[in-house]
C-alpha cells in the first residue's frame, strides 16, 4: 500500500500537509480511530505523526511481551495494564463485559481492519511512531520492549515543535 | 438566531474562519461542550463541522428509536447503549448515580440550554453534522434512524480534508 | 525560571507561536500532561493559554477549600468532586485502588514534576489560565474559592477567539 500522491498543506504553500496525534490512551476504542485516521491520512498523502505518551505507550508494546519493568511498581502495572495492539480493551465496561469482543467480531463481518493490521499498515504506509521518553522511564520500558519499525523515543518539546508545524493536531 | 457575523480566518485571507469537531463519545459530559462551542462558533460567524463517529453516532439517533440494528449484536448494542440527544448519561458514575439528573438541573436553574435545544440551535445555525459510514455499518443503523437536517455520511478520509481546511479542530 | 527564547509562528510570521489547551477534566492522568505540555510549551518560548471548564474547572481550587457552592447540590457535588491540584486522582481504576499513589511515586522517582509544582510553574512561566465562567455559575464557584495568579473568567465565545488564534489547540 502506497499513499496515492502528495497533498499541500493549505496553510503553507510548497509544503506537504502534515497531522499529528498524541495517542495517551490504550483503550481499544480509542486507538482504533488514531489508528483509522493515521492510516487514511497517510493514504491520502499527509506526512502524520503520533507521539504514544501515558497510557497510550502500551500501544507500542510487543504482543508476547507479558512482564516489563525493573521494580515491583513497574512490573505489577504491565501485569494489570497488559500491552500491544493484540491486547487492548474498551474503555468502558460495555454490555456486560462482551464489548470488546463483540465490536471487534462486528469490525471483522464490515471487513474493517483490526488495530493490529493497521498498526502495520501505518508503518508500511511511513507514519512516524514516537514513543515518549518520559513514560518510558517512568514505566521501566525499553527499545527491546516495543515492537520494530518505531522513531527514536522523544520528549514533550518536541511533540509540541511537531504539532506546531502540523496542519492539524488532535489529542485522543 | 442568525449568526451575527462572517469572521475572516486569521490563516488565510478571504476565506471564513472554520472549526470542525469529531464528536466520538456520547458521553453527556462530552456532547453538551461539543454542543456549546458548536453553537458558539457559528453564533460568532464561524463555519463549522461536526464528524459523529464510534460512539459518539448515538447522539444523531432519533429520541424516540428504542431499538436499531439487524443482527443479535447490534440489537443487543442499541439497547445498552440508548442513543439520542434526550438519553445522554455523564461518562462516569457521579454523586452515587445522581450525577446526569443533578448536572441537568443545575444547568436549568442556571439557562443553560441542555443538549436537544443546543442540538437544535446547531441545526438552525447550519453547523454541518455528518454521521461516520463505517460506524452506521457496524451498528447496522440507517437514516431512518437519525433526526433530520443531517449531511450525508462520509468516511474518515473526508473528515481529514475537512480538518486540514480548519482553523482548529477538535477531538471531542 | 524564564522561557529561554521567543518562537515565532509558522504560520504567521511575525507572530509568537500560540498553544491553547481546553483543560476538560480533573482527572490526574489528563491534568498531568496538560500541565506538562503547557510549561513545555512556555519554557519553550509559546504563548499558553489553558481554559478550564467542566470538571476541570476544580483543577483551579485552592487545595485547603473542602466545600464550596451555595445549594445542595453544589454543595454535596464540591464534597464528592474534590478540587485542588494537590487531590487529583487517575480517571480509571487501576491497580485495585493503588493506582493514583503508585504513579505519584513512580513519578517522584524519576523527578517528574507533580501537578503542584508543575501548576505553579505554569503561572510563572506566564501561562495564561482561565477559568470558564458558565461553570463557575453551575457550581457556584467565586474567585475566592481559586488561586491565586488567573486570568478573569471567560466564556465559550472567548476560548473560540483564543483556539482561531493560536497554532494548535488541544482538548484534553
Amino acid at each position: 500500500m502506497e499513499p496515492s500522491q502528495v497533498v499541500e498543506s493549505a496553510r503553507e504553500p510548497g509544503r506537504q500537509q502534515r497531522m499529528s496525534v498524541i495517542c495517551w490512551s490504550s483503550d481499544l476504542d480509542r486507538v482504533w480511530p488514531t489508528l483509522i485516521l493515521a492510516t487514511t491520512g497517510a493514504a491520502s498523502g499527509l506526512d502524520v505523526n503520533i507521539f504514544f505518551t501515558f497510557w497510550g505507550l502500551r500501544v507500542l508494546q510487543k504482543n508476547n511481551k507479558r512482564v516489563t519493568g525493573g521494580n515491583w511498581m513497574q512490573i505489577g502495572e504491565s501485569i494489570v495494564d497488559r500491552g500491544g495492539t493484540g491486547h487492548l480493551k474498551l474503555g468502558k465496561v460495555h454490555f456486560g463485559g462482551l464489548g470488546t469482543w463483540m465490536i471487534k467480531r462486528l469490525a471483522k463481518q464490515h471487513k474493517v481492519a483490526d488495530p493490529e493490521e493497521l498498526f502495520q499498515m501505518a508503518v508500511d504506509l511511513g507514519v512516524r511512531l514516537y514513543p515518549c521518553q518520559m513514560t518510558m522511564d517512568l514505566y521501566g520500558l525499553s527499545k527491546d520492549d516495543f515492537v520494530e519499525g518505531l522513531e527514536p523515543p522523544v520528549g514533550a518539546a518536541s511533540f509540541i515543535e511537531m504539532a506546531s508545524e502540523s496542519d492539524f493536531t488532535l489529542f485522543i
